[in-house]
């Protein structure tokens, strides 16, 4: 399992990061969902560099020109509802793509520990395709082991990219464990230390999901 | 329940409309997807209207302006997954309002009838709010009235916008028999006369999910 | 000359208006061109409902419906540089039609007076078509009755919709003596009273170019 | 002066690049500004790799991030009326950043020779700073030269970035020879062999500008 942390580099992603974990800047909805959207444009373009491509001739106005372009369309899986602005953008650079949705939820026992269960999902077939799932925050790792495994009875991907914002070095280990040997490669904008007590990542930027489309209710 | 189709007016509503009717043309799935986020966005125009304002006083550079805006931010709420483009474009607008999600299918039986299941739902207080729920195609109306009756768990609303783009006589006719005496509004852009056995829209559109993220398998 | 004022009627449009009014949130240019675009997008919606239309088939995946659409595409000219994300918002409603731009400037004179002056236009044959030309404020209405008068030498357009975002009644006035007889329409989201002695509409925005695209030297 | 050409890594920019180019896909103006708006999204996303960074302190709702970003904002240039689907794009991405404005024409003599001539130019202070200046086809560079000449007029940025879709080996030769010495990186998607006798880029993908907004009439 390859783990690619794309500020590592500095690119103006950085500063779409910055924005959506800034306590003030992430108020502004619009922006934060625009914010995580951008990111998802740029996780498209660096996952592209990893499809196979061939040549192909296109006819002009003026003439033929020949032009590299990928062999296939990934599936763009995404869990919800947090994932939904990401997926959003890497379906503004894989416009024709088949989308596939998850959701999955913590499901809290009396004593405050949880279990992450899955409720919905939606999928094409995956047998020899590219998988994308994405999810904003990687923090146990439990909800995108779960996904990533029910999404496996839709068949067997060639190769899946996880795509998070802000994972945490214990989500990673236990991606790692658990999916071990997968033809997997982590995209995560940025790697933070810790975990909360209550599964938050630290310093993270608090609930991806509250920020994007509000709180809700727990029935 | 007041019924308002939008397509009885002529405006450049229709040519999107128009676009997501057309066999050919709805083959684009990003232009899908961008005509039902046009249509969301002009339904959002429209329901605003309805709105409870007041007047506020803004300081601009130069001096004091009155502006009368809305008092309120309407729950914008949508049946998964053939919602999410019409929901991002009432999302364009309304665009610091709370997001509800829910997932609704058919559990089909030996037979080939089906019963609609809810799976996912999340969602914010609802008590006194303006609820806007979202489904682009209103076929039988069961599970609109399944997600509407699910969402009542979480508080009464004091008005409900049920926004939808292609809307059938029976399902207006279900709706009407089962929500009575709710305080419902429906706005369809346009409204068809038929049904088929398998509960789609005649002339309708075809499967909204299916052209705007792509077939999915049923497991 | 007829005026239509949008914000007469409450709708969410208010919000955007008082959003680029505000001196505070008016510093995210981001989305200070964002609510330009959304008011361009209404703006477009409310003209298209003066457009002639017809009716035509369109063929399905499950049979033929009829669909009342728009016969023409109108022009849409724009006057540089504030009027670009007003233009972005027309064209993201009216996405198939040609565009006109124009740049005016302000010649200043040592004591400071100034004359509008023209200086770049692209625009196709107007002959027989409709106009939208947008700028956001309309202030002494000079540029715009030029604007207006130079595109003349491309044709002759049945009608002409001007769509400005704050007017002022100076500018107004203007327009309706120096444009006389003309089939024309201005569609203002907001009328003001006053102008200053240097032009700006009071209490207005501020300089809508500069708050979009940033402060720009004189040479 | 240094060169990049973008396509010659394989990224899903190729397929942005081939639907501009192929004469059937490029006929829908909406998708054609769109590819044109990601191309620049892809360039800006480049160029900021280049831009000099510093750690900044970010405070999320829980904890403290450290975040590298940009030091500086630079300035987004754009030759009229082509340029600006991807000034669009570039702007989506530097979304913060000053603008400027310019526009260049081919002014054509009996014998159907052309000069470019320059009318609008709208720019910020340059002085020490990044400026990005684009267009979409590289093709004689002498519109290029000459703007970029214009420009300095408003100051002496630190390093310039041309950005454009299609150039042309005639074109970026000329660019050599003209600002030699000058700190220039020259950014394009593709670079295309020929030029025809009336200076479009062979194969290339036709007027820009038209299949943009529409033909313009020459008055």
């Amino acid at each position: 399992m390859e783990i690619k942390i794309i500020s590592e580099k500095n690119t103006i992603l950085n500063q779409f990061l910055l924005e959506i974990r800034d306590e003030n800047i992430q108020r502004d909805s619009m922006r934060f969902r625009r914010n995580m959207e951008r990111i998802g444009e740029i996780m498209a373009y660096e996952i592209s560099k990893q499809l196979q491509y061939s040549e192909k001739e296109v006819v002009t106005s003026l003439g033929i020109a020949n032009v590299i372009v990928p062999n296939e369309k990934p599936v763009l899986a995404t869990i919800l509802r947090a994932g939904l602005p990401l997926h959003q953008g890497l379906l503004n650079y894989f416009d024709g793509c088949d989308s596939s949705f998850i959701s999955a939820y913590r499901k809290y026992s009396k004593d405050g520990t949880f279990k992450i269960e899955l409720e919905y999902i939606t999928c094409p077939n995956l047998d020899e395709r590219t998988l994308i799932l994405c999810d904003p925050m990687l923090a146990t790792g439990s909800s995108m082991v779960l996904a990533y495994n029910s999404l496996l009875k839709n068949g067997k991907p060639l190769h899946t990219h996880i795509v998070t914002i802000i994972a945490c070095k214990d989500g990673i280990n236990y991606m790692q464990k658990h999916l071990f040997g997968k033809n997997i490669t982590i995209w995560a904008a940025a790697v933070d230390e810790e975990l909360t007590v209550k599964s938050y990542i630290i310093p993270g930027l608090g609930d991806a999901g509250d920020l994007a489309y509000g709180m809700k209710e727990h029935n």
